[in-house]
């Protein structure tokens, strides 16, 4: 091993060029054969040789010009300074010290060009993308975005609960959602109205024949009825009324779904911890193609929280990836940029588009 | 008050039109001119009169065809039910129960078309929007849409901390955040890349200068130097360098956002609770019209979380309109909304846009 | 309406006694009877005349010693200070502006002397305090504690779901939840544990022969059967095995939790949101006494997080009283304060106890 | 490898001992030599052989007594079962599927009576253990905790911002913080009340002149004076006031608190992300003992949401071990563990205590 090589700073307050930048693990540089430790140890500053020769950590902003600053980039003791990793936790990679290394967080930019690209692709090649949805997506209208995509084939299976479609049967007769209106504000005698909406379904006999004679003239569960995409909804204890359809006992709930997930080849969880974590217990991490050969299940599962995320991977759904953000603002961008995605096809730049995408 | 009115449940499981739906408060039906409380009482059910004449709540589905139910949907006692609300705190509207009465939460729709519209109205009059932003702005890559907003005129100032001009001018020179790229993997070596950055304006001087040596070549602060925005970069305990301009001492740095905050019409506050709360802190909850008029001075406060949303009104702001979601997500869908109502403007369309806003 | 008066300041930076503290709303002061607006207004500051007369908002580490502050704690124009409340929202008192006046945040305090108060009450009256959990409880090694609250006599129902009772099995049988030791770690081999378990309380063909037989040894379940507590086990979508007393048709299960929300007299509700907002649907918000007056039903909800309680009083539970915090910290204290309360009973301190609840 | 081993269910929806638990990675069994991919995967289940040899994963509730369920618990082949593990990511230990295998979450236990005991001996042995705090520890009357800490030893140096301060004095003075009741309530004319308490420090000059002349009587503040603990405040933009001792200038403040960080063998950051990740920045992963060995340097971060522990660990402070709880339970507990640990050496259970810690 050398020792380490020590650069003049140019001017007060600037590390010269390629300083080596300090973390909080042990660290040793080496002079004249022998590995000395520098003193006041933290992250994000430079280290420091004084004319007596001793070593300090120091901030940048603490440099007079001409004061000797180590410089490399590498932790492993082959430019004269090692890092010691292993004395203590320093990140998900067990050999490098790293920021940003956690699994799941909202600071973690979110690739909608990927997701956009993956759904059209399982479509194209004729997939079995399953949706799971909670109520988030009903109440805070991103029902419109949803409807889109079941319209347009991106839904080979909805799997929700009773109040996913009470809720958008209530937008679809009354314009609210749990009495709320289009802008948020409660109504007074709104609290009622969800009641009133499983009211005409339970008469009317089912979704379908609601649909049938009119009852219900828009959103999400016309969609599915119109399209003929198959929804299972299960039931819970939470819920009102419930819909004909609801399948009460959580065990034929549970088979119903499996139906599902057996053929999925890919599953977009929104806003819902129960459907999610229901679905990834039932759920294989890997399609197996045709020939036999694996990959990964792609699985997208949004919430506002870290929380909800972080619980699915630790019932086993490792292979989830999580966005953290609101589900109608995901329902939108997602659209977005499927639209886009489809339009550049049209347009020819469809090979450009893919390779953005892989970039 | 006149008794309460009965009518017979149609079928089995299904209410009569019209049902009178309980709520969990003190309930008092008119019988024979006697005030009666039904037994069992629950929210989201009927209210049943069995044979011998005693009151049931009962949920929907467990009615058989013929059952006696009370009809109404006055809970003052005129159609002979009374709901006491005031035993028991029951919504933020004090005379009505309802659903939905929380001031911030994820479940309330976002308007973005209101805000939008509002936007380009403070622009277009001269108004001074003043964006008040944290650093996941920049890590979640909702960069080029915040410079979009710069360079269209609708940032009269930009409040920030160090770390946002960081990660950008990060970004900028290498193409990360944190050392983050922007598909979100942490990459070896990646910790020093924002140290670098900032070393690499420190000599140059300023990020004015940084921007005219064409270190910096994009992104939001080149934006600000390129447009004339002024900006207020104002320095914390976190601070890594900091960069030149940051005013390191907080009663300085007040005094500098003040000078901002007197003149702001509006404020669109993103994914930060410090400088948030300290704008809030300085911020009038009016804009004073120059006849003297006053009105509401509209804030957007957009954060991930429900809390500080409401920490910021427990703090004094409470006109502020609480957004939860992703800052990133916000970013696209707003500029989204504004460049459609500038092009419906253009085509013709703004009455229309205008009344659908207010609608 | 008095003109207002003004002190000089005793000190560079110092405000004098009784200064008027300043809100972010608009405000008027009364000088020669006439109504002026104080320039550049913000909250958390005082107002200054200078020498020409003209009024002026200023933080009190700006002023002069000398400098003439207004004094006065009035908002109403009593003491020649007019706030103006109705142009924008300020809190929820309508007629005050004021901090701190969100109903749930995790920064209000917990009054757990209170609460262990009225659960003691509650039980020494011949109450019917209801438990519903989910499964943090067991998780988070809170479940020595719930077995305390049980053989204490402190739950008179325990409504839960599956993953309750397999948690807690799986800690009596194989010292883990979810194949976690008691310290956190993850065991390898672990994640098949909780199956183990259900496999055994299958064969053994109910949760209470399990008991009997010996496989069952200690834990929530275990005190339950010993106590002759009812417990009511719903089934989810979610649920693996289920145990054998689990009820999996979810409106079946919605009955069996009526028959303890009816005769309920007070409920705690902690780490589930499921449950929580079940139990909420079919909670009155009332209690009717024998001699038939009603009472508040007191009704606590523990959550990590503020969002589920305000969904809970979202959905119309408003009565009931949110505690932001980890489900294995509140039973801890919870338990302790109570063990304090019946120690000072037994030692005559009964009276002293009462009066500083009430204080 | 060997074969496979199946042996028949011993009852109706009753698994064999031993049998296979399944996980939702791609598995093959081992039949006649040849290595099978059982159909329908999904984890949580067991696997069985049809009649005609084939292969499901089934779950065990499905099963008649009877049928061939194959066992084991190794997953590597050695068993006749091979589970591929690297297709799909499946855990933090790449070799394992696992659950509960994320870093900070709060279904994970705490451990009070080892952060207790680290507590202990790092004051007995001379230790410096820096607290960081922020505002909510008073805000949520964790107060009397916290200043039974620093009476009793266990504080070295408190790091903390102006509020921390400033809502410790407003409750000395007046019995509020922010205008707050100790029982939550906000108060009219309430909001005002900090700026009051500031006020008077400020002109008596300084928070120990304050002390010295009876204006603070008790709390956090008048402990550390009348101990001779050092504590350091640091200013931000959203001070009130400030403090007479508060370092505006945040370079000065950063350089103050690394004279801590530096001497620091213990941090213990609590209720504040600004403050935690400043001190982060500064504080070295190890402690380096007087004859040069190094250790692990214990850093417990406790915070309401996951997201300002993994925060902090995304910047670099691997080594924190995140507690999620609400600051004033947190405080109590440990308090109450440190007390017992206490009482326990004092009676002379000492050597049962530690090795109860160690086990």
């Amino acid at each position: 091993m050398p020792d380490a090589r020590f650069v003049p700073a140019p001017a007060d307050g600037v590390l010269p060029d390629g300083f080596f930048s300090t973390t909080n693990l042990p660290t040793f540089v080496r002079i004249n054969g022998a590995w000395i430790a520098p003193r006041e140890p933290r992250m994000d500053a430079g280290i420091v040789k004084d004319q007596g020769g001793a070593l300090w950590v120091r901030e940048g902003r603490r440099l007079k010009k001409g004061d000797l600053v180590a410089v490399g980039e590498k932790e492993d003791g082959s430019e004269g300074i090692f890092v010691q990793t292993h004395l203590v936790p320093h990140g998900a990679d067990p050999d490098a010290f790293a920021f940003m290394s956690s699994e799941v967080s909202r600071e973690k930019p979110i690739d909608y060009a990927l997701m956009a690209h993956i759904l059209i692709e399982e479509r194209d090649r004729g997939g079995y993308p399953i949706w799971v949805t909670g109520p988030a997506l009903v109440h805070s209208r991103a029902r419109a975005d949803m409807v889109w995509f079941i319209e347009n084939g991106f839904v080979s299976a909805l799997l929700a609960g009773n109040a996913v479609a009470v809720h958008d049967i209530e937008a679809s007769i009354f314009g609210t959602t749990l009495g709320m209106t289009r802008t948020g504000e409660a109504t007074t005698g709104g609290h009622g109205l969800h009641m009133r909406a499983i009211n005409r379904v339970r008469a009317a006999g089912s979704i379908n024949a609601a649909v049938e004679q009119g009852v219900i003239k828009d959103g999400i569960m016309h969609a599915c009825v119109l399209k003929g995409v198959p929804f299972v909804l299960t039931g819970s204890i939470r819920d009102d009324g419930p819909l004909p359809e609801v399948i009460t006992d959580s065990l034929a709930a549970q088979d119903a779904m499996k139906r599902h997930t057996t053929r999925a080849t890919m599953a977009v969880l929104i806003a819902t911890a129960l459907h999610a974590i229901a679905t990834g217990n039932m759920l294989p991490a890997f399609v197996t193609e045709k020939d036999g050969s694996l990959r990964e299940l792609p699985t997208i599962c949004v919430d506002s929280s870290e929380f909800v995320v972080s619980k699915l991977k630790d019932r086993g759904t490792h292979q989830a990836f999580g966005v953290v953000t609101n589900a109608q603002d995901f329902m939108h961008i997602l659209r977005l940029y499927v639209e886009r995605e489809l339009m550049d096809r049209k347009t020819g730049k469809a090979a450009a588009q893919t390779s953005r995408v892989s970039a």
